[in-house]
C-alpha cells in the first residue's frame, strides 16, 4: 500500500488537528469551554470527551482567574507535570507540585495504610497558596479532596477530577461533583494524566499563557 | 446520591482493575501480548486497544530480550519519559533518552523546516547503543525513522508506534508497518505518551524488571 502523507507544515499542525476535531464533531460547543474539550480529543483522539466531561458552574471564568492571579497546580503523577506548560504558567507566577515521589510521603502512607496519592493531598493542603488540582490517576487522592474540603480544611480555586481506571474511579468523581468546589470532572472511567496535563494547558492557553 | 467506594486496599488496587479488564474482554488474548494490551486498557480506561494494536512477528520475545540485555529507550515527549519505570529499566542496565527539549535539536529543527521530533530522532540514531524508540506524540518521528530503516542508517530493536492524533499519525503508523523492524503499533488515530510509557512498562514487568 502507498502510503500518502498530509503536507502540513510543523506550526500548522496543532491547527490543522482542532478544524479535523471541528469538522468531525458536527455541532457547536459551548465557546467558554470548547477549547478545553477540543484539546482533550486531540490529546486522545477520543471523541467521548465531547460527552463526558462536566463542568461546574462559571468553572471556566473562575479558572482563569485562579491561573492569572498566580494560582499553583498540584497534580498526582510525574507524568501529568511533565505535561503542563510551565512557562505558560510562570508567566502569571504559578508553579507545578508533585508530592507523589517524596520519601516523606512513602513513609506517611505506609504509616497509614494509605496510598501516596492521599498522603500527597495531605502535603499538598499544607501549602499556603491558591491550588489547583490536576488529578489523572489516583481517585484516592480525589477522595482525599473530598474529605479535606468537607473538613473545612481546604478551599481548592479549582478541582480537574480525571483519573483513569477501573477501582472507585467512577465513584471518586461523583464524590467531587458533590463537593462544595469548582471542577471539570471527565465522568465515568476514562481520563489519565496526559488529560489531567492538556486541560490545565488549555486553560492556560485561553488565560494567555501561550507565547 | 449515595457514593459507596469498594474497599480494596493500595497494593491490590491494579490487580483488581486488571481483573476486571480481563472479565469485561470476555475473551482469551494470546498470552504473550495480553500483559500489553491490558495494561493500556488499564491505562486509557479504552477497550479500543483490545483491537488496534498491532504486532509483528515474535516481537514480544524479541523487545524481552532487547531489554535484558541493557536497551536503552528514546522517547518524543518529556511525558513518556516521565511515565517510563526507569528503575525497572536501569535493572537491566537502560536508560531513556528524550531530546525534544535540546535546545540544538530546537536549532537544527529550525534550520531544516522539520519538526523538533524530527530533529530529535536524527541525534538518537547517531547514538551507538541497540535502540527501543516508544513515539507517543509525534507522526514526524515515526516517518524519520522509518526513512532512516530505509536508507540503512538505523536498525532498532524495537519501534512503538503509538502517536496520537489527526495529521499524518493513521499514515505514519502504516509507514512503520511497513518498515522492516519489529513494532507494536496502536493502528488507527489513538495512542498518546501514556500509551508509549505504559507498552514499556508492560515489557519491563514481563521480563522482570518490577521488584
Amino acid at each position: 500500500m502507498k502510503v500518502q502523507l498530509e503536507n502540513v507544515k510543523p506550526m500548522d499542525i496543532e491547527k490543522r488537528s482542532f478544524a479535523i476535531i471541528t469538522e468531525e464533531l458536527g455541532y457547536e460547543l459551548p465557546e467558554d469551554k470548547a477549547p478545553i474539550i477540543k484539546r482533550c480529543i486531540h490529546t486522545s483522539a477520543d471523541f467521548d470527551y465531547a460527552q463526558n466531561l462536566m463542568f461546574s458552574d462559571d468553572v471556566v471564568e473562575k479558572a482563569l482567574k485562579a491561573l492569572k492571579n498566580g494560582a499553583c497546580i498540584v497534580t498526582d503523577t510525574q507524568m501529568a507535570k511533565a505535561g503542563i506548560n510551565k512557562k505558560a504558567l510562570q508567566k502569571f507566577g504559578g508553579e507545578v507540585y508533585c508530592f507523589m515521589s517524596d520519601e516523606e510521603v512513602a513513609e506517611i502512607a505506609r504509616k497509614n495504610g494509605t496510598t501516596r496519592a492521599t498522603a500527597s493531598m495531605d502535603k499538598a493542603a499544607a501549602l499556603q497558596k491558591p491550588l489547583i488540582f490536576a488529578i489523572g490517576n489516583a481517585p484516592t487522592a480525589l477522595v482525599r479532596l473530598y474529605e479535606l474540603i468537607e473538613d473545612g480544611k481546604l478551599q481548592p480555586e479549582l478541582i480537574i477530577g480525571v483519573p483513569v481506571g477501573f477501582v472507585n474511579v467512577v465513584q471518586s468523581k461523583e464524590l467531587i461533583m458533590q463537593a462544595d468546589v469548582p471542577y471539570i470532572v471527565a465522568k465515568g472511567r476514562k481520563g489519565g494524566s496526559n488529560i489531567a496535563a492538556c486541560i490545565c494547558n488549555a486553560l492556560l492557553y485561553m488565560a494567555g499563557g501561550r507565547e
